[in-house]
């Protein structure tokens, strides 16, 4: 017999009729395994949007400190309505909000960050034999104040949770029936897979793969969680996210992620001194533009080219402020293009086995595709190309390194 | 400078525009009158029905304590929305849902009742300035279980906080603009009365003038917090409800009340013997089953006749319930009537005038009335009546004792 925690998030709790199939699905589980089961569920799709556009009407920028008070209603409604139906089914079940579990968090309103959770009464209901189902998404200050953890909060519920309770697995369903060696919709032979590691998750995540809170896998990899994500709708065993073992580093590279958000600005001609790359990304990132790969050609006749990208949405803002860099640094010029795509080959396989880059760089020369910058890190390359090769790249990286084959 | 608890129910807080009228409002009276604020809000129209209903489809008989957590959430919606709208107008406001407060309860879900609330949070939010908005309607238990206080709740959450705080008034804002001396649907010379006091308004409210719920106002009675029913969408002075005071002493009487739910069984030529009474009304109690006037006449021939009034819903299950009664005791047969009504005149100048019930039988009996029951407390006397002599009976009975003069 295990503890596992169960996440359900929207979509799968979007009307009553799906909220009693998930009921079903909890009490299956239950008398098939005897496991001991936590769930955390997310606000009925749909909800959100509606008070959302609610506060709008009251005020321009709610306040954040209301809109957690209001927001947190949604999971609470959640709780509610699956309690009732476990209990329709004949199982006992034990509702609890963030504040009633005691999921402490700081005071951030809106994007709080969970810092102790209180399990003593969660592991009193499950030895009675009760499903306990916890609301996602939101905990409490220490002073009593109601937060929620932001976007995909109900990720970072259940796995935190998981691994407060000491959790043998912490189980995402969503409406994808696993993780994939790349998108799909690009590559029609992208394969799921079975496992992958927390790493490999995390840049497959942040690259674009939007299937989990990257928050979350950073903690289940932090707590050493096994998180799994699969369907709520399609049976099967989903893909497991894990510490690496054997039969991964046998694989070279795990998937290809993408992202068609950025846009990249060149500032050239800059003068070679210490403190230039401050000096260009301090006034960016006090105009609360993020920024993702920065690449610093070599100097020569003392000036240096800084590239980097941001968002496509802070494109015409940070090309702006860059004129204004240039003309305070005496830099020659400043350079952009918004139609432009990251490309990245991920695999904890790297590490081990040389020649990963060659060969990504000589696959995507085969098909004419030019490079336009590149960015390393131990277990993934990526690569900037214009926009109209994304499709060509991500396919022929996806042959190239093997990936469609079982 | 004083300290007032406004209360804004369901249809005074129903849409966007109407949170930002009651914002509005409030900003607008603490600006002319510097009065701290507290504000208590019921969920808005609608949401409870929405919720019910979503209940309802997940369990036949929804548990009563998850529908307290699922019921909970429309307040919170609320407060939060008021909040925005306050902020929005430059006013500083503070949101507290029942379990924020402490407002601690029972544990008697969906009914409960308040045993305790601290006010230590909300003392220090007025003293810097701020308003404070609660949820009405919810509580928690001293083990953090989510209560809600039943129908009207938040009327009673608005009169205990009053009470807790030492609130110099509590005013109740509604759909009607104060307590009149009856329905003007039945006599449109009702008159709004100034002031009434509470043990009046226990009848007028017991006998089905729904204008306030009853335990709102033994509360308010109990703690001596002035109250004061107004309307949120006509500007006036609405109703008072207070002690008896001098002024007040100089009226008969101040209103009368009806009620249209009633029907009345009679249980004739029962042996009259000690314990008969129990022995009749024990089955219909342990029906579920609520009484609500009893008549016993004088014994003849050592039998007597037991007559009482339950709501008409009960009718045909009470008939059943008396006829195997009638066999038990040997009695002569039972008789019912669906198609009667309860009229009572109310007022605590009965106390010290004479004469008043004789002048309430003369004047029914000068319209042909026939009164087929009767029954007294200290400041009302009832009587029912055949159903289709309501509105003359309230008509002659509102000019008899001079309430439609000024």
């Amino acid at each position: 017999m295990a503890l596992h925690v169960h996440k359900y998030g929207g979509t799968s709790v979007g009307t009553a009729d799906k909220i009693q199939s998930v009921a079903q699905k909890l009490v299956d589980e239950k008398n098939k395994t005897g496991n001991d089961l936590v769930v955390v569920v997310s606000a009925m799709s749909g909800e959100t949007n509606r008070m959302t556009d609610l506060a709008k009407q009251m005020q321009t920028a709610p306040s954040a400190k209301q809109m957690d008070v209001l927001l947190s209603t949604g999971e609470q409604v959640t709780i509610s309505l699956l309690c009732m139906a476990l209990e329709d089914l004949g199982q006992s079940a034990v509702s609890y909000t963030g504040s009633q579990v005691k999921i402490i968090t700081d005071d951030s309103h809106t994007k709080a960050r969970i810092e102790d959770i209180h399990t003593d009464k969660i592991n009193a209901d499950l030895a009675t034999g009760n499903i306990v189902v916890v609301a996602g998404f939101q905990g409490i200050t220490s002073e009593g104040a109601i937060t929620t953890l932001g976007r995909g909060g109900s990720d970072t519920t259940a796995v935190a949770l998981a691994a407060a309770l000491k959790a043998d697995e912490c189980r995402i369903y969503t409406d994808v029936d696993g993780v994939y060696t790349t998108d799909p919709r690009v590559e029609p032979k992208a394969r799921k897979l079975n496992k992958i590691t927390f790493e490999e998750m995390l840049e497959m995540a942040s690259l674009g793969s939007k299937i989990l809170q990257i928050r979350s896998v950073e903690f289940a990899g932090k707590y050493n969680v096994p998180l799994r994500v699969l369907s709520t709708f399609v049976d099967g065993e989903g893909t497991l996210i894990t510490y690496e073992d054997e039969e991964m580093e046998k694989a070279l590279i795990s998937g290809i992620a993408f992202n068609r958000d950025e846009a990249k600005v060149t500032l050239s001609g800059v003068p070679d001194m210490p403190g230039v790359a401050s000096a260009i990304l301090k006034p960016i990132s006090e105009a609360n533009i993020e920024i993702d790969m920065i690449v610093q050609n070599i100097a020569e006749d003392k000036t240096t080219d800084f590239t980097f990208t941001v968002h496509r949405n802070d494109y015409q803002k940070t090309m702006h402020i860059l004129q204004n860099i240039c003309t305070e640094l005496g830099a020659k010029k400043v350079d952009g293009d918004d139609k432009i795509v990251k490309v990245s080959i991920v695999g904890v396989g790297m590490r081990s086995h040389a020649g990963i880059a060659s060969q990504m760089f000589a696959t995507l020369a085969d098909e004419g595709i030019n490079i336009r910058m590149i960015s390393t890190s131990e277990i993934k390359i990526s690569v900037v190309v214009d926009e109209k090769y994304l499709e060509l790249a991500v396919r022929s990286l996806h042959e190239s390194f093997g990936l469609s084959q079982e």
